[in-house]
């Protein structure tokens, strides 16, 4: 088969589209075909030579993926030969085949077509997890979602409007603030112009957001402890703006507040099994019903992963990247 | 009635035992005789002009008390006259009687005894609603406690040895870990000596503590971020190291860790209810049956309330200091 390979770290050139073995499903495995990939931040600081992928994961890049099942290993039962699936990987997606533990395997919704269900995987996990599973964000409260008009922030906004929940987004473009609120945003922040700590009480008559999902880590630490209500949760996923910033205790005890910091990535099979578990509970569900649908930018051939490396890194793009293999 | 007064803020000097008019319980409230209260840190800070009484809550300092229901204010169920009850207070336990919300009275446990029981509220409020309530502390995980000797560090021991957790302590002289062994700590950490980051390790097969119980704040930070398990909870309770400091958000994102700070007192009344009746659901008969019990260093009284703030500071006391009215 051919995947993109990364002999050696440094600039989107260093992505080769290469002629490499067959992957082989393992014990509780299945091998899927596929037809499409999706760009995640994690893939360029993998390319970077920044984010080593963990112990017995594939050295190809690409988190997440759609395709047919072509193979299953032993002890795999639910799935067939054929099925149209996606699925959540530690790496190796950006190839014609992966393998991949069945737990991590989910049905293509209803509505969504094959290669776009690509798209899903990574945001509705990474969401659920954190929004839902730990921050328990509740019906009535308020979202802040930094970088609205990413893939994580396009899936954020809609599934916290599914539940009820009143969603503000920061972004750094009109355009991306007016998709934000095409899919749902009630509060626009135009970070580049305005201050979100004011804006978001301004918007909750004083009160501040509930829950905060960020993707800047020590950058926006001490404004989002400062944004936060009483009795709000920071859910940390990214660090797009440092590893380590002034945490105000004070600040956060005065409020009663809490910061969570995880990534799916490094999570043990059990732990990714159960999250895919209750996305395809909860998640599929409104998909499948039209309420929440994977938002893509565009789709570039995967043997050109490079251009679409350039794309999100200088966050050209609105919501997904798909790269797929025909 | 005769309570602790504040005329000016300063040292323990300050503490006036003066005449004043009795309090008179509102709308659901009852008026307790107080036969003990007992010193928290925060009453020390109170008393130095550093922590004003959050509003609507009386002048006089003191956050628990034991004593004899004395009246029922209206729409009072429940509770009668001459009942033997505890209180979590949001101040004026320092006092002959006090007024109280009946969501935050607990009956006095089997096999306490009257004064003893003042010991009890605030402790145990604490610690089940941040190691239990907040943290999750599980059967087989560790929980490290910060100062194991004091009221709330005894009471966490003895909780989380009853929920079969193994237990860790940190205290400053050799006689104060022997108390926390007593208690049920297995490893014991003298701060002046040893470093806590390493000894957790060493303790846990190099993995680190699930639950941290903080009351030190920033200074402690980046070093109970070291200290912690996958996937663990550090929860803040107190600063007595400061409010401000660096937060490697890197290594709580590495470990999928999460960081909770609280405080009891300015809760409204819903919360401060809940956690009562959780208290008196899951620790009330933990202490009934004799598994946990209130760990008192010495009665002082209560016209005397200096003598005890010197003692609290100086952090000569083993448990908790009790003031008795008589």
């Amino acid at each position: 088969m051919h995947a993109i390979t990364i002999p050696e770290p440094g600039g989107p050139e260093r992505l080769v589209w290469d002629e490499v073995p067959d992957p082989v499903p393992g014990e509780g495995e299945v091998l899927i075909d596929v037809a499409a990939s999706a760009v995640n931040r994690a893939d360029i600081l993998q390319r970077q030579g920044f984010y080593d992928p963990p112990p017995g994961a594939s050295r190809y890049p690409g988190l997440e993926c759609s395709g047919r099942i072509a193979a299953l290993g032993p002890g795999v039962s639910g799935w067939a030969v054929g099925d149209e699936v996606c699925a959540l990987l530690s790496g190796g997606g950006y190839a014609e085949k992966v393998a991949v533990p069945a737990g991590q395997v989910l049905p293509v919704p209803k509505g969504v077509d094959l290669k776009q269900a690509a798209a899903l995987p990574e945001v509705t996990c990474t969401v659920w997890s954190n929004v839902f599973m730990i921050a328990h964000l509740r019906p009535g409260e308020t979202l802040l979602v930094h970088g609205g008009s990413s893939g994580i922030g396009t899936m954020a906004i809609q599934l916290a409007r599914a539940v009820g929940a009143k969603v503000a987004v920061t972004a750094g473009t009109r355009e991306k603030l007016e998709r934000c609120a095409e899919l749902g945003a009630e509060v626009l922040i135009n970070y580049r112009e305005q201050d979100f700590v004011e804006e978001i009480r301004r918007a909750t008559d004083g009160a501040g957001a509930d829950v905060i999902l960020d993707n800047m880590g020590a950058k926006y630490l001490d404004r989002n402890v400062r944004a936060l209500a009483v009795n709000g949760r920071l859910a940390i996923i990214g660090m797009q703006g440092g590893t380590k910033g002034e945490l105000n205790i004070g600040a956060l005890l005065n409020k009663r507040a809490a910061i969570s910091a995880t990534s799916l990535r490094a999570r043990p099979l059990g732990e990714k099994a159960a999250i895919v578990a209750a996305v395809r509970e909860h998640v599929w569900p409104l998909i499948a019903d039209g309420h929440v649908r994977p938002v893509i930018d565009q789709e570039v051939p995967m043997s050109d992963a490079a251009t679409a490396h350039r794309l999100v890194e200088e966050s050209r793009h609105i919501g997904k990247v798909l790269l797929v293999t025909s």
